[in-house]
């Protein structure tokens, strides 16, 4: 707590399972975050943080995450989770959304909001990037995306 | 993590926005901490702490944070978000709530939800201040209030 | 933050209160934890820890708390909560389910969720352990379970 996280790390993954909890635990197995005992947060890139790959994390650390999820019981249907980061030297902002949607689509309506956000700041320019899970529903599945906020 | 917060910093804002997300983004931004990242905790006024103005916080700090949200896409709504905190030197509760109402019905429910914390706690009398963001809705509007919990 | 709980504490409780809110902060307080300022957080039991009984903690530390709330307003309405924990020396999950159910059933549900968790994990056979809230609507009522994630 009080810390200021200095990595970024943006992962996803989707995944079956036989309950809307399981299903969602499988996503983040898949995603590689599902050892971890995430503690959500809003949605700042910190100020001198860089995106990163994931580090080796011990099992059950308490691990700062924004993160987006999906989960759907509707076999068939499409759904998705994105997170985009707008980064600069400065820090930026991270925007989620999760829905019946694709890739595409969702990746669309992340990328308006992560612009609404760094104009707001007057963070311009900035790197985009993006962290997207889709999934096609065959019984109860769900969809991941997350920053990890690290550090060090 | 497992620390005490010392200070309690008592925040609001309202604005309008092109999605919900940024619309509580903006709302965050007007209210002082659009450049924390939050992390919701459960409502207690910790034992000895003091209700303090908001210190200049680095972006990005994880911090934890008591907060009241609402979002509305109905133009015309009048909407509201309020902390309501019970404070004596050994400590109090802070309650929240937000909806479709007027500062003056909000702020009543949570004096309501405060009295009842603090006499089951055998904490009384006490003081009682609030933290109440109020918003007529455009198109896409968010209220927030938020009781920053800070140390040091 | 980016600490590694050692020690897991299983709590639960069920009240009646005035609000959802107020109903939830006693059930709560019934649990011994209404003194604290939890923070959700997904659901590992860490490689090395171990089960153990609630610590004498102060008054709003920041407490990191796998928790399932269960609030209603149908009086007469049998409601629980529960947290299921699957124990190995290597670590293991915890799952959790809310609902308008018996404690039986509730157990049922969150046990064959703990079963997929530690399947999936290769973490077989593990102790199997609950925390269980039950509690039968008067006006508002809430139960809630917890697993407080304390450490040293």
């Amino acid at each position: 707590m009080y810390e200021r996280p200095t990595k970024v790390c943006l992962v996803w993954g989707a995944a079956e399972g036989d309950s809307e909890l399981t299903a969602f635990d499988n996503a983040l197995l898949k995603a590689g975050i599902g050892h971890l005992n995430l503690i959500a947060v809003t949605s700042i890139f910190p100020e001198g943080a860089a995106l990163s790959s994931l580090p080796d994390i011990p099992t059950g650390t308490l691990t700062p995450t924004v993160y987006a999820k999906m989960v759907s019981e509707t076999p068939g249907e499409s759904i998705s989770a994105c997170i985009g980061v707008g980064v600069t030297p400065k820090g930026g902002v991270l925007m989620e959304a999760h829905g019946p949607w694709s890739a595409e689509e969702i990746e669309g309506r992340v990328r308006r909001m992560v612009e609404e956000g760094m104009r707001t700041r007057g963070l311009e320019p900035y790197e985009l990037h993006f962290a997207t899970a889709e999934h096609v529903v065959e019984k109860i599945g769900s969809a991941v995306a997350a920053a990890v906020l690290w550090r060090g």
